[in-house]
């Protein structure tokens, strides 16, 4: 097990695009808050992840490497639409951001997160990073297979 | 990713006593039957399977190793009470079976499983077997946590 601290932002610029993203597909076999179990095909590689309820920007981890071929069948056995999206990784002043451009229903959404040491570390802020969204239930992956980004209500629609 | 192919049967004798049972303390991180998440400490060996629906005596299973410690880790985010039981291994006319003897909330409850490799496979049976239960979800170690054998309308009350 592990504790993941995790904060999360919009994406506003464009500095943040890697040459090489890895393409994610992922699914919940249960989207409560409180035990999150999520199957993911990222690349080549396959993971089965528990999560529990996140306090503050922490959560409790526990993430398994399963075999590629159990992940895409366990996908199939997933609560709702899988997530798509591609994921850049960028190193910023010695830290390393991931940035999840996400694709289908919810493609216009890009997010960037940063795994900390503790709550309280300091952050430098890349230039292309804007509203920090640590916490916002309506981004979590979970809740954008139930509710996609398309659906939103957008201020410019 | 296996299927797994079982047939059950309550208990009725005596005979089927090893004398080195295996406490299994197990919860659920999903109950539901199309994709039941289970964690399971056995002994000092921790699992986290997941289940798809079962049809007739199969069910897709993927079934993965994980550390004891996360394992009671994740008990404590599993929905509804734990399941309890001591599982007896014995072997009868070269096939494997396993009699869960329930304890707690389910205490009273004796089932002996064995797995088949079709579901057309022969099978000799024991002389302390008693009725087939075999897709009855009542039995469901799954619905055993939400809805325990001492909640049952025994005949005998």
């Amino acid at each position: 097990m592990a504790t993941e601290i995790e904060r999360k932002f919009l994406v506003t610029g464009d500095g943040w695009q890697s040459t090489t993203p890895t393409y994610y597909c992922q699914g919940y076999l249960n989207r409560d808050k409180h035990r999150t179990v999520r199957v993911r095909v990222a690349g080549e590689h396959g993971f089965l992840t528990v999560k529990g309820i996140t306090t503050g920007a922490s959560r409790a981890e526990f993430e398994y490497g399963i075999p590629l071929d159990d992940a895409k069948a366990l996908l199939t056995l997933c609560d709702g639409p899988l997530v798509e999206k591609l994921r850049h990784v960028v190193e910023h002043k010695g830290m390393c951001w991931e940035i999840d451009a996400f694709l289908g229903d919810n493609e216009g959404l890009i997010v960037a997160e940063i795994e900390l040491e503790s709550e309280a570390q300091e952050l430098a802020l890349p230039d292309w990073v804007g509203a920090e969204i640590t916490g916002e239930a309506r981004y979590y992956n979970s809740n954008l297979a139930a509710v996609p980004y398309k659906h939103w209500g957008h201020p410019a629609e």
